[in-house]
């Protein structure tokens, strides 16, 4: 899974039928600590996360594994809502 | 998902038989307002998007969840065009 | 998928007993236009393109939804060779 | 498989609910010698590994090969605990 | 697939019950002439290859299409030993 930072959202008029109702939310991967560092993608949002949010996503078929994704054109899934992130014994991150 | 800019078409005679009357369009990744910064790839359109549309790709088995595209060697799908991207609560992009 | 060309050939005789008989080639990937722009890979080739081709290959699971493929520890297929591409209304590439 | 460090633990409470009860750890993948060298990612720890231990961990729909992560939103499991590596004939590795 | 060489092999008392008995070998990507230029990764052998061969890997899904592979936590095989590779029309690579 990777850790991502949510930034935004997408509209969509013209989609696949099994998309409709679908959250689709733009996301930036993070390093360890909740820096972004990384490419924009998109991810289906099961968890009614919100802009701002660190999340997990999960890829590949790995993103179809929820009653609102599987059978779906989709491949990734916000799975988790990061509370706080600890390395090296340190709490590096926590959610405000 | 990526988001990705619609730029070209290819054309193939010799071909899996799965992929009569398919249309593979070439697309390029870009940034979350819609400005191309990637590699180019190719990906199933299954909703008649054309060139210059923004649209959302699923990869890999996600790019099968489709009538169109089951059982079919393919890796990519176009399952969304965008009609807008909202980024930090500003619109970054909207299609014209 | 990926637009690619192929460059060569890989000779086995030490192999799973599902690839007896099948042909594996070298590719690299290239740009819109056909020009070779990345690192080598392998496919099966289920199409009798040869050194030279401008193909497209499916990844991943995709590589095996071909019934010389199906069940076979592979991971990528030509699946169309490619006769022209156009970027932008400019054909950019065609077979020659 | 990758050979990964792992570097720390991440808490959630809004999280899928196949995910109630999983490890989620942070890692960093690393080079043959287990020098850390790539950017972070979380996995599904499935053999009560700690921080520090040097793993592997198997991607994509292999990370849901384990009793603990099928039918599961995940995409990556720590499937071994490395006692040592051997390079060329030396040990280059070994879990103190 | 990939064309790797195998540079070493890894130990591990505590992993998944489906690989016991599996071996879990270290390579790194060459380009197409054997020569290593990518970052270090590790694949189950199932055809009892060593140190120094050049092979073939398939990865993802197409990892487990092995009997040995099969329902494990593993998402890449060794499914060839390549004998030569031949690039436009000149060998390149020969087994010593």
């Amino acid at each position: 899974m990777r850790i991502a930072r949510v930034i935004g959202t997408t509209v969509s008029t013209i989609k696949d039928e099994n998309l409709t109702g679908r959250k689709l939310l733009i996301l930036r991967p993070t390093d360890e600590t909740g820096k972004v560092n990384g490419k924009p993608y998109v991810a289906v949002d099961t968890l009614d996360a919100g802009v701002g949010d660190l999340v997990l996503t999960a890829h590949g078929s790995g993103g179809r594994q929820t009653n609102q994704t599987k059978n779906s054109p989709v491949d990734a899934v916000i799975m988790a809502v990061i509370d706080w992130l600890e390395v090296a014994g340190e709490e590096v991150y926590r959610q405000s």
